[in-house]
């Protein structure tokens, strides 16, 4: 039997590899009345089970110099989506790699990090805001200096997030260029790469649409909405309800987005930080400055650090010096093995109130635990407690309280 | 070209073993009058061809004592879900194997039998409406005897089925207590285990919220619908409206199910029978209490027997003694196997109406036949009869007659 | 590692093999005031940027002689839907292969050819008007002779398009007759199939449901609206509207298609031809006929030639004789292959407006260049213009201009 149950690909020109991964969360919510009125329909934050990400892809390469990918997301149960979904070329003269589809925007760090790998459960409010679930429909050149000290990548994108329509309608087209120059300064060859230094600047020009609004028939004007609207969730899970949100911005005609990013990791410690500011071009308003900012520290209790992919300029797959197990072995003992633990805190910052736009302005600070498995599953735990305000002209300051915790494999 | 087509899996620490299901129905419904007040939008239920299962999944281990499953399911076309989904820990102390994620609760045989190995296309009332869809999210440690004579799984789960919504949002957090205790009392080593006696008690006890409807903006009012409500279809599959349905319970605020299991294989003979009773206590409303039962007998014409899996008592994967083929050989004849053929005879009845209560009570017959083709595929008739009474204040009793044919294969 | 993470089907009785496609398109129109009327909203159709195509799915055998497959369609996002998904028995004898559950319905040449390998990126107004979606559920058996000479396929098919429903439901069963005798009458062995003729006859006899519309309750009367209506997009991917619609014909009883078809290729030259006929019968109304058909002709600068599949009576995959890539080598050099390039025309026209009938009568010329990368990817370029008149009482002709290009692999 063995040997006829492999798998194989479709065709014999074709390479494949599965992946997927389960991620299950769990949050708790403590907050003030006055964030009640930015919340869940003007309800207490309900406290939340369930899957944050069960997702299951396939990939591959194609004779001679292709790939592929189809990754879908179906932690939304009946609303399933897509995420990366692209064909693209590798080794092309100066392009490099280049991939066609579904693929994330090159702005920032956090976005750019895996969610396998990040070392706090949620993304920070100017990451998730400016690049709302990261992916775009998009034309993208990725590309590495051949000492691997420099990585860049650069393309065009439509703004619209299409992973739950599969297409963008519209007769403006709201593209952006965007991009990322990363240099890794320093990296330790000698001590596997326990000790390096990172800093990258990205950023974006964006048009959008001005469309604000459907029609009496229910139809949009040219069929394209106004890309033009940055929103987030309190860096915890919430439901549906974005607690920072602009709504989209009157006359919003482009955007320019700005970010710096750096990271320093010595051996078990590691210290990343980032700042965007975004700049937007109105018609018939006053143009608005909306920014944020955040910086971290982690820690190994247990010695191990943070790989880095030099490639990609972003963190890589951590690996524990010793796996979490416990099992009664076959004499009578008992095995184990207790993983790795890091600490960490963050700092986070979102100013995304400025003239007319009450997006709000929002502080936090997240505390972290990580219990890290094996290379593959960990799980972890963050207490958040923040505060927003300038949210709407009726709402004064309000403060919250999170907590959240994540167990997750990948394979 | 052979060996590049091979599939690998994501990361080189996991496993990765790719299944699944297609099963292909046709119903038929004939039904009195009365029937009409509680079927299908008060029309005659209708015919109905289709698919029921159109499962795809895959499962693995991750170094080194952890595994993961996801599994989805098609046959809802545009409403895709989700059914197992969970990550694990294996050979653990004292806990065995524990689960995290959406698994079958563990209260009675016939839902944790699988619907590749059940001997009725459906399954019984009671089974169906007091373990609605059978997986839930939650944590469940999963046990088994040295000797294999015991098994058992017991767990902490939500109340909510989430497949199709992949997340629990509630303050309530309607946590229940479920566990089931397994007894293989007799099991035939010198046959092959061609004889077996099992029995088993299992149950919950089920906190639930009283939170009956949503608010005037459509809002529940903790986030939390009260998970009381006990439902099912009349042993075939109708369209979406149950038969038998109570309603969300007033005033309920927990209830405990008691279920109590036997089989006995003697060869190509087998009975089993389950029995659940359901006390439900209430706040302002009289208690309740709800029951149902089944019993049946099948038996193999060609001989075969349906295997028993000690490790979780439940039924195992037939193997005929020849497979169904048909095929003109090389030489000019004809080759050709018959399967297995297996009959079978079901009762069941179902109390849900009691004080207040109106979910109905009926009685059930269902004749079936399989054709196992081979240990992969099959096909399923079934004639059921049944009547149905006290479903509302209003209509009297009602008689049908269903018929029903199943198509399966799994891979 | 290397061994361990190969993966296996779920059983050791089934072989699996993993496929699947992307296609990326990008669309624009320009057309007159009058298509306004018929197209989107009563808007200008909207350029469209997206995923035409998201496809993942697997086959395999099971012992002894039985076959599955599951194939998902993700470029919806959240409107996922299956297409291919069945179970089937081989070798039988008169009968072939027998496959029961959803595919494609057999009239017509285009529709059976893969969208992998066709010409032009979308199909004929006739192809896709007749035979809208292509597959259905239904129970089909698939035949060719030794000499591969003729070959055929029949079966019988439930009228409803039910990849997003799942089932049908209804006591109509509007089940249809469908077959296809196709002959290669000549294919050049000594040139490895270089030239080839063939031709074939397909049609269906199609019962169908007479009731129009929903009942006050939003209810159909017997659960299956009339699966009486045909409609098409411009041969181009336009929104949700199609610009070609019959609506439900009033009083149709049933209808029959008869459909002829025929290619003759020579070398790097294909020439391909289809009529299909459609005489619906009414009650309370004039009988109708409506009609279409389309043209092509195909040739490839490079040389290469389009493949004949004698197993199915459908177009093969193209093999350049150069795969496209363009490297640099290690050796300071560049490496470089131009794949193969094709040209084609198609002249289409479609007369779907008799009696009160009015669904349009359309004419289109589609221009096209294929640019071949390799056996398993390509990009397309269409360049169509037409007319449509008779689409309503209201509108006279209209006249529009349609580009398309297309990003597609397969693995």
């Amino acid at each position: 039997a063995g040997n006829k149950s492999i798998v194989v690909s479709g065709t014999s020109k074709s390479t494949m590899k599965v992946s997927g991964r389960v991620h299950v969360d769990a949050w708790g919510f403590d907050h003030d009345e006055n964030i009640n009125e930015i919340a869940a329909n003007d309800n207490d934050e309900s406290n939340r089970l369930g899957f944050r990400r069960l997702r299951f892809g396939v990939k591959g390469k194609i004779k001679d110099n292709m790939i592929y990918k189809i990754e879908m997301e179906l932690a939304g149960g009946n609303d399933s989506e897509f995420r990366d979904a692209f064909l693209g070329w590798t080794d092309l003269p100066y392009l490099g790699e280049v991939l066609l589809g579904n693929q994330k925007r090159p702005y920032g760090l956090d976005h750019l990090n895996s969610s396998r790998y990040n070392v706090f459960i949620e993304r920070p409010f100017v990451i998730e805001a400016f690049n709302e679930d990261a992916r775009r429909l998009g034309l993208q050149s990725y590309g590495v200096s051949d000492n691997q000290a420099w990585n860049w990548r650069y393309g065009v994108f439509n703004g619209r997030n299409v992973q739950d329509e599969g297409n963008y309608v519209g007769d403006h087209l709201q593209l952006e260029f965007a991009g990322r120059l990363a240099n890794t300064i320093w990296y330790d060859q000698t001590s596997g790469g326990r000790g390096y230094a990172h800093w990258a600047i990205s950023g974006t020009h964006s048009d959008v649409s001005t469309n604000q609004s459907r029609d009496a028939d229910g139809n949009e004007d040219d069929g394209a909405l106004a890309e033009s609207r940055f929103r987030t969730r309190p860096e915890g899970r919430t439901a549906g309800t974005r607690w920072l949100d602009t709504g989209r911005i009157d006359g919003l005609d482009y955007y320019n987005i700005l970010g710096l990013e750096t990271v320093v990791n010595l051996g078990a410690l590691q210290f990343v930080g980032e700042y965007q500011s975004n700049w937007g071009e109105r018609n018939g308003f006053e143009d608005v400055h909306l920014h944020g900012a955040y910086g971290y520290v982690s820690y190994f209790l247990t010695g191990e650090h943070i790989p880095w992919d030099r490639e990609s300029g972003t963190l890589g797959r951590v690996k524990p010096f010793e796996n979490f197990w416990l099992v009664d072995t076959a004499g009578g003992g008992r095995s184990a093995g207790w993983g790795a633990w890091q600490i960490a805190a963050r700092l986070s910052y979102a100013d995304f109130s400025d003239e007319d736009v009450t997006g709000g302005e929002a502080e936090s600070l997240t505390l972290g635990l990580n219990w890290h498995w094996n290379t593959n599953a960990r799980m972890q735990f963050n207490y958040i407690t923040g505060n927003i305000e300038n949210r709407t002209d009726l709402v004064g300051q309000g403060d919250y309280d999170i907590y959240g915790a994540r167990f997750m494999v990948d394979f």
